[in-house]
């Protein structure tokens, strides 16, 4: 587990984000991988709003997730994202989520870049979302 | 509790719905209400993807429900739904959400017919949605 | 649209907030109420965790919802909650949504005090909830 | 894409279950994951419901989704699921989501037995789900 990451999120869980076991279902920590990514992309002046506007999403081609303690209504999670590799064409992005200093899970996903029709783009070399995945 | 009424939607009770009480999160039964009313704009020959198409939603202005007996996830319930009042700037629903017998819950909406932009609109009288409605 | 409330809660909006419409799903407002509503007791000394813990549960007997503009992802809305009625029995509370000076949404709630097994409960007199309660 | 499989749970796509993208939110693949494997075990003889009556919860301890195409609120999705592994101290499964004909996505979920209190379990030779298991 190390410090050093490409953002922090820190987010409160919603009672509603948990089930009948009492702890927070498994399908909303990639809910929340959602909003690391939306605070980062926000924090190196690429907001997703403004991506979609510009004809960039960022659909899911895979996640996953490894689960090692569970986490409850009412408390904070942090979650830290780094940046794992990034070409023209793809993102893949790596997550910790965490309680306190606890580790709560560990976590992957990877993106590729389309336009608004689902079809697939490249960046081109002075795309300003380019410019600032590379200087991430 | 009567037994006519204008649509029945039957829906299976999903884990993911519940919350850490170990009941249905009540937020879940507007989702509930929601598939009803794509059930029975089905039935009557509209579908919402097809009044979505000619530019046609009914976003809600109102709803609430009263909530008489928990649900429990992996339960069937019937959602019984009524056509209330009908005009052509909006309509009005009323449901009960059954188990069986019992009735766990009963519940309103009302909606408003606005454009893709959020506009009012007034419904044509020779509009396919609005005869529709005025059969059912 | 008044300022004085007994809680004011600000929440980040979820992208998976969102449905196809492009707006926040109605149904997810009734869980930004529950997040006041878990705010406001933690403010006024009574964390919900606590308060189960003690056996007493505050489910949902009614809840209702009036819609005036939509909320989007990535905005933020502050929920200003304020107790309206309180017994040894019941509480019934009021919410106004807000996204900065606009009234986006309306809502109210009421609960009844029940035990652990869903048997209504009556507060005692001396119970630390009911005490704050009065204060609130 | 093989036929054969050891279970089909068939499902109705929600309009809540879509984002303002327009199509399913990934977060919600993970949901019907979890119905089809609550239809497998009831499939089994084991209803979800009364293993954990026993003390046995089957929490997940990783998983993954690769997504191909989009899924749209209303259409129907058949969740194919198939028994990877099994252990006596956990199970891993694997799932393709179907459209039709076509697959959407596949997904793979691994889970280990635990009591109410999150302790691993270590089912015994003659417990009624390991024998289930061994019959799957």
């Amino acid at each position: 587990m190390s410090d050093a990451c490409d953002h922090v999120e820190t987010l409160r869980v919603r009672y509603s984000d948990t089930d009948a076991q009492g702890i927070v279902h498994h399908s909303n920590y990639f809910r929340w991988l959602e909003e690391a990514r939306i605070g980062w992309l926000e924090a190196i002046g690429q907001p997703y709003g403004r991506l979609t506007e510009r004809g960039i999403f960022l659909p899911l081609t895979t996640c996953s997730c490894a689960f090692q303690t569970p986490v409850y209504a009412g408390e904070r999670v942090d979650v830290h994202l780094n940046l794992d590799e990034v070409t023209r064409a793809r993102v893949g992005l790596t997550y910790e989520i965490r309680r306190g200093e606890q580790v709560a899970a560990t976590a992957a996903s990877a993106h590729a870049y389309v336009d608004a029709t689902g079809r697939p783009l490249r960046l081109q070399r002075d795309d300003p979302f380019w410019l600032a995945l590379q200087e991430a």
